[in-house]
């Protein structure tokens, strides 16, 4: 682990790369089934039915919360710790995710913004992209991130 | 559950409520876990420290998480059947969402649209807010879904 990456430290273009992750059938079916239970992301068969997805796929929320994972673990091997997130735009689910893919992303600054109400933290607006062993994006949104500041520390 | 609803039945402005769901102190702890493992949303002192939160929170991934659901049986029991999720615009996480609230939620239609590329299925988009049991607004976010057409089945 890198020594704490601080707001003040972080600028636009900055980049990101994450570890890689393998997405299991079981918890393909096991997190659809408590969070989005849509019968082509628990059973084969109406999977095979959908026009979109043809097999057995990672429900969109699921394929997030990966993508999730990989950029906390980014975050964590590169000293960025968020105070908290500030929200997400433009999530584009591009192709499904299969059990059996390797998924691996990047992370790159979009802007960063101090803030006029607090001085202990400042934003940071951060691009993510998320792709498969093939290098095809799979999905990509845009994060806003709460860090703290150097001098801000209380 | 009512009949099916196709992408010919929705219109602007109609709305859908969601039942309830009581947020679970081991599921916040353990979906932060898995897919968020921040301090401050699984460890009851490093939640105390920090300044947003002050006591153990679910990351907002599980608070999405738990809005998806809600809003899953909302389709189901109004016989919504999306065929797939497009994306995600303007997801803001408004206020914390601590083990025993209690959430609900409602859905209101933005506006329909079909697709020249496919006769099908056809384009909702549709605003999404989760409130606490004191009616505090938690998140909200924005969902474009694809809906089978009435006329475009198989």
């Amino acid at each position: 682990m890198n020594d704490q990456l601080w707001w003040d430290d972080i600028q636009p273009g900055d980049r990101f790369a994450t570890g890689h992750h393998v997405v299991m059938r079981d918890d393909v079916i096991d997190f659809a089934t408590r969070y989005d239970p849509q019968p082509y992301h628990i059973d084969d068969a109406a999977a095979a039915a959908n026009p979109i997805f043809g097999r057995l796929s990672a429900c969109g929320l699921h394929s997030f919360a990966m993508a999730t994972r990989l950029i906390y673990d980014a975050f964590v091997a590169n000293g960025i710790k968020p105070v908290a997130g500030g929200g997400i735009d433009a999530l584009r689910f591009e192709r499904p995710v299969y059990p059996g893919d390797t998924l691996s992303g990047s992370v790159v600054v979009e802007g960063v913004r101090p803030l006029k109400s607090r001085t202990d933290r400042g934003l940071v607006q951060m691009r993510m992209h998320i792709r498969n062993q093939q290098g095809e994006t799979v999905l990509h949104y845009s994060s806003a991130l709460f860090l703290p500041r150097r001098d801000g520390a209380a």
